[in-house]
């Protein structure tokens, strides 16, 4: 996995129909931006894990997401 | 996922049977170039949503597409 | 795989259902982080020998674990 | 999928039994080298479109390749 | 495909139980190393040919192998 820190969220309106319906976060990692989905609620500023290609699909039990990137849990705080 | 923005289209005269038809669409991401299938009609200068790998080859459902990026939606402008 | 050197530990409280138990450890290759599920004990300074993408989340075999990076191995000391 | 310009072509008398007979061409993509199974006979040259990674053995419906990179088309000169 | 060269061999004794038994050999790809199986039995300063990810974990087919990178051939020198 990889870690990053949420800096912010994008909205598209026009998505193809297999998109699940939820917050795709911006993320900040080792100086690259990921685009993540995010079933957490995590705010700008987080730290959060995130788990990337056929792995992150493989959440969705029902549908077949086009999601490849997946934020799986925020990091505590040290 | 990863956000780029969209350069330009190529064209593939001669290609393998199982490329499905449609635009394959050049999109900049981070200063590199990658060629996404687009099923959205997206425009050069938009900001478009990528997703890869075997997640974006499950996007086509009744034929085994060699496809390993895909829009998956164009970025709302804020 | 890839080599690389445990630097530490990650604590997740808030995280997704299906995020198994076990120590997720912070592994630096080459100058990058990576967090890798750790079931073999590792302890910080260890070298240890990292698989990735759905080859990792392959290693549970009951459930289908968000996990996509995964020790393997403990590199021997020459 | 990454566009990229052959510039040879390797041998390998020595491999494994699954690789399938075909052409394996040296292909550069942005200063880097990639080797890919070729199923359209390009040349020294010419620019191709490659898809990567498992969507690239899906190509191989029969046997179970060790392929993860296959060229799929030939970009049009414009 | 990757092309690189083998610089040595790694050895691990503690392992996870479904690591296949076989060589690790550390291969050096442009500038990067990676460590992949060998099924070939390579030796150090060989040029070989790589498939990585769920490909190269499909050479394996009575068991579910935890290996992410395999050379699949050697190249003949020129």
């Amino acid at each position: 996995m990889i870690q990053g820190k949420v800096t912010g969220r994008v909205w598209s309106s026009k998505h193809i129909g297999s998109l699940p319906k939820g917050a795709l976060l911006e993320v900040e990692v080792a100086g690259n931006r990921i685009i993540a989905f995010d079933p957490l609620g995590c705010a700008t500023g987080e730290d959060v894990l995130i788990t990337q290609g056929s792995v992150a699909a493989g959440h969705f039990t029902h549908i077949k997401a086009p999601i490849d990137a997946l934020i799986i849990g925020s990091i505590d705080s040290k």
